[in-house]
Parts: structure tokens; C-alpha cells; sequence
């Protein structure tokens, strides 16, 4: 397939350069400032070096990429909430299009669904969005694969940034503020770490993940969730669950009925207990008991895994 | 679809009772006497109460089932090693016939695997068989959406009654007679339990992994599989190895290179490390890391979770 990538941060430089490898090529590339667009095919090396270099990736205005030759548009623009913009008008003007899109970015999928889902069916193109929940963990290809109907309940640690955090916090006994500091040392915590620590991040996935569950009856945006970061968390808090064999994890639960973000205790040793910066979906199931997937959640190549399964999965 | 279950047993019936479910009708079931054919669907309770009561599923001859009017054949007949028969021939007879075949049996899919891609190549219809491996959890689909390329290895605890065995010698410090024993009580281990704790179907497994793997540059069967199964391990090793905080799994590895099973020293509270009769694939991919999938690998409605998941992504 042809592929327009639009957003040319972490996870769409990653696209770029390994779209090749999975026998797909880059058509159109956009940055918020420029386009390169080539209907043969760009080379990547190419279009990365002009973006180290001159800080754009083409001469073309950005626009221009919407109306290039590709047969999926890839949507890795930031994460913005509410209206989701402008990675919500990208996705539709590609629906619009009749074109396919693939979504790392959280915000069209979790905060305007239903219009998204509706441009969709009015559309010869399909929408795929396994980038946005878990990275490289093929959550939503589960949710996909067993039904929506036969999935009672997905729930994980969903952020690698706060559960790197609650980790060395149990292991060294060291309080919030100082692992927090050297969380950001390390490139895992952002300079403003809140969009992670207060566990918004977790609950766009959730809310992604609740949306497919409740497909066709309910839908669900960052508004209807209850959300509890860690930067209350105490360090104490962690001793007295360690003395107990527990642990605490920012814990994110979704059902059909809504989604909960918020610290949990959890066995120590036990399945949700992940360290570092990995995550876990843990899906309970009406016919096979309870799965577990677990992985890496975060990074330009790993989310651009996600990414090109969902191109091989598309028509 | 109109789905053709041949075979019986545990799976059979639960694919015939779930079916409905997911939107499909069954319009023929055989088992190795009998056959119940109806082109509008059969009534799952009826056909399940006739084989309950008579011991057979209908009044037509078994063979007839692979002429029916069907769009997939399920092939859920007991694994048969070497040849593979029954099962081959009833997915090579769909296949002939242009119709989708859906495997639950290892057979065909471990020890004749090109002689099934090739006939596969030569129909209409497609082969799809994640029930072949780690019952309800995702694992052949996995390799399938990161691409056979993405992924150097697939190990884990492929079979549910050896890890039930060695799960309850560590925790009891018992050895392996008084636990089969107890296995054997419970359901968990069969009258005759070679296959499990000899390490046999987690070899299948490995080598059904290993083929796909492999696709087109080589072909596994039973044979090329180095395999060692549980009933050597003492109670002993066990009981040191949880000195160490370590304990013993029955693990099985599968590259594209070949398949080792063994007992292996594992760390106690790691991942491979699950407990019972659950099971865990481990994925090394080229560009996201490890991934984990883990839950229930077997059981009728969880194997039959897995055929019917490969239905919905069949042509």
C-alpha cells in the first residue's frame, strides 16, 4: 500500500522508515510546516535527513499531502483533546476521500467516536486505530478477533511513565518528587509529565478500549471518565503494601457500562504488577476465562508496529 | 457462515453450541459413526442430545458431511500424528471442494504442512487453525499481524497439564507420581498422559509455530523437535530451584530455525512462570521488544473461542 504520514514525530519517523520493510511505501509525508509528496514513493532516509536538518520534511505546503496518491492515511499528529484537531480533520478529509486511515493519534478515537465511526460508513475507506491503546500489545486487535460481545471487561496498566514511576518507588523507597525527577533525567517523564501522572494518557486508551466494547450503544470521551493520578501516592503507601506482598499500579478499568482510571493495590508478584515502562491488557472474556497481553506500550518503533499491522489488516 | 464440525469431542460441541453466537449456522457435524446434515442449520441442542443419548450425531453417513452445503469445515477430529488421518484428508476434501477449513487439530497442521499450503494454494478457500496453538490466546494471530519476518522467536508453557503437575510439586514439595495421581483425579491429566507430560502436544505446538515461522523457506514436523518431557524431573530439583528463588516449567521454543521442548529453570515470580493449567507465549520481535499473551490453552469453549475467531477473519 501507499502511505500518506502525516506528523512526523516519534512514531511517524518510525512509519517511515520501517514502512519499507513491510512491503508498503511512503507516498506523502507532512510535518505541521511542510510536505514531501512523491507518488513513486519518497526515500525515508531522505525525508528524515531534510527533517533533522532544516527542521521540515518537504517544500510542499502541509495541506497538500491530504490530496496526494496513497491508499492510507496515517494519522500520528499529538494527541489533542476535545475537538481532536487537526488529527480529526485529517482522518475525515481521508475518509472523505474514500481513503483508509490508521490512527496512533488517541484524540479522534476517544473524543469524537461516533462522528469519526460516521464518516466512516459513509466512506469506501475503513478506520483502524491499534496504535492508540498499548503500542505494539495487540489490544484492540483481541477486542477485534474474540467480539466486542464476548469481551466483559478490558483492564491494565496502560502508561509506562507513571508505572516506571510507582516501580522504583517500591523498589528503592524513594518518594514521588524525587523519582519523578529522575524519570525526566532518563527521557521516561516529560518536562511536563502531567498528560502521564495524572493518568490521562491511560484514560484515552481505556476510553478508546470502552468505545469498541459498547460499539453501536454508548459512547464515551475523556468527560465520562473517573480518573486518579499518582501524584498522590505516598511513598509510605508503597512500604505498608510491600509488607503485605502487595504493590500499587495506576490501574485502568473498561466495560461497556464506562472507565475508572486510578491507583490500585495489586499482588506484588501478580499479573497487572508489570515493571519499568511495560504495559498489560487483561481482558475478561464471556467463553475463555480470563487473557492477558503485555509488552511494550510506548516508542516510535514499537507504536509503528501497531501502525503497519493495522495496514496489513486493512480491505 | 454455514459452518460443516467434524468431530465430536470437547471442541466440536462447544463450536456447535457458541456458533450461534457469532452470527453462524451449522448445517452439517460428523463424527467418526454418523452425520447430521441440514442445509437451513441444525438445532444445536438436538444434535448435542442425540450424540449424548445414542452416542451418535445423526442418521447420515460420516462422509457425507464433507458434501454438504457448508462454507467452512471445522476440523476438530482427535490430533493423529504421522499421516495425520482422518483429519488431513478432511481438510484436503474441503479444500478440493473450495471451502474454507478451519483446524482445531494439530495433525495436519505440524506433521504435513506444505501438503496443506499447497493444497490451500490450489482452492478457492483459505486454512486457518489458531485453535492449534495455546487454545484462547492470540498467539498465531499474533505472528500473522506482526508478519512471520517481525518475529526470531515464540517460547513458553504450551501445555496446561504438565505446568499443572509441576505447578503443584513446588507448592506442595511433592513429587511427580503423587501429583499425576492427583491430576488424573481431577480431570486435568487423562488415564494416559503421555502426550502431555512427554511433552508431545507442546511439541506439536512449537512445531506449528516453527512452520509458520519458516513459511516458505522450511517445513517442521514432530520429527525435527528435540523433546524432553516432565516425568524426570524430582521432586527435589523443585525444591532447590525455590531456594533460589526459581522454579521449573515445561518450555517449549520455537524459531524459525527449529523446536527444543524441555524442562527449564525459570525465575519464580517471572513471567514464564504461570501457574496451573494456564499458558503463556512469548513473542521476540524485531522491532517492539517481547511481548506476552497468557490465559487458558485449553478446554472445549476456549478452543472453540479460537475457531471462531478464525472464522470471522476467514476470507
Amino acid at each position: 500500500m501507499r502511505l500518506a504520514v502525516v506528523g512526523a514525530g516519534a512514531v511517524g519517523r518510525s512509519v517511515i522508515e520501517l514502512a519499507g520493510e513491510y512491503g508498503h511505501s511512503v507516498t506523502a509525508v507532512a510535518d505541521s510546516r511542510s510536505a514531501a509528496i512523491a507518488p513513486d514513493g519518497l526515500d525515508p532516509e531522505t525525508v528524515l535527513a531534510d527533517k533533522d536538518g532544516e527542521g521540515r520534511v518537504g517544500s510542499s505546503a502541509p495541506e497538500e499531502a491530504l490530496d496526494a496518491e496513497y491508499d492510507a492515511l496515517i494519522e500520528a499528529t499529538p494527541t489533542t483533546l476535545g475537538d481532536a484537531e487537526p488529527g480529526f480533520s485529517h482522518a475525515v478529509g481521508a475518509l472523505e476521500r474514500d481513503r483508509h486511515v490508521v490512527l496512533a493519534n488517541k484524540g479522534p478515537v476517544a473524543e469524537r467516536y461516533g462522528e469519526l465511526r460516521a464518516a466512516e460508513r459513509e466512506s469506501r475507506g475503513e478506520i483502524r486505530f491499534e496504535a492508540t491503546v498499548g503500542g505494539a500489545i495487540p489490544a484492540l486487535s483481541t477486542i477485534e478477533d474474540f467480539g466486542p460481545d464476548h469481551i466483559t471487561a478490558a483492564r491494565g496498566v496502560l502508561n509506562g511513565t507513571a508505572n516506571f514511576i510507582l516501580t522504583r518507588m517500591a523498589a528503592e523507597g524513594l518518594d514521588y518528587e524525587h523519582v519523578l525527577a529522575e524519570a525526566q533525567d532518563l527521557g521516561v517523564a516529560e518536562a511536563d509529565p502531567s498528560f502521564d501522572v495524572e493518568g490521562t494518557d491511560a484514560a484515552l486508551k481505556c476510553v478508546i478500549m470502552a468505545n469498541v466494547l459498547s460499539e453501536g450503544e454508548r459512547e464515551f470521551s475523556l468527560a465520562d471518565a473517573e480518573v486518579e493520578g499518582i501524584e498522590g501516592v505516598p511513598g509510605s503507601a508503597l512500604e505498608l503494601a510491600g509488607e503485605d506482598g502487595r504493590t500499587v499500579r495506576l490501574i485502568g478499568e473498561a466495560t461497556p457500562e464506562g472507565v475508572r482510571v486510578g491507583p490500585r493495590l495489586v499482588p506484588g508478584n501478580g499479573t497487572l504488577a508489570v515493571s519499568g515502562t511495560r504495559n498489560i491488557v487483561q481482558f475478561e472474556t464471556t467463553n475463555a476465562g480470563r487473557l492477558n497481553v503485555s509488552g511494550r506500550g510506548a516508542g516510535g518503533p514499537e507504536t509503528a508496529t501497531a501502525v503497519l499491522s493495522d495496514v496489513g489488516r486493512l480491505g
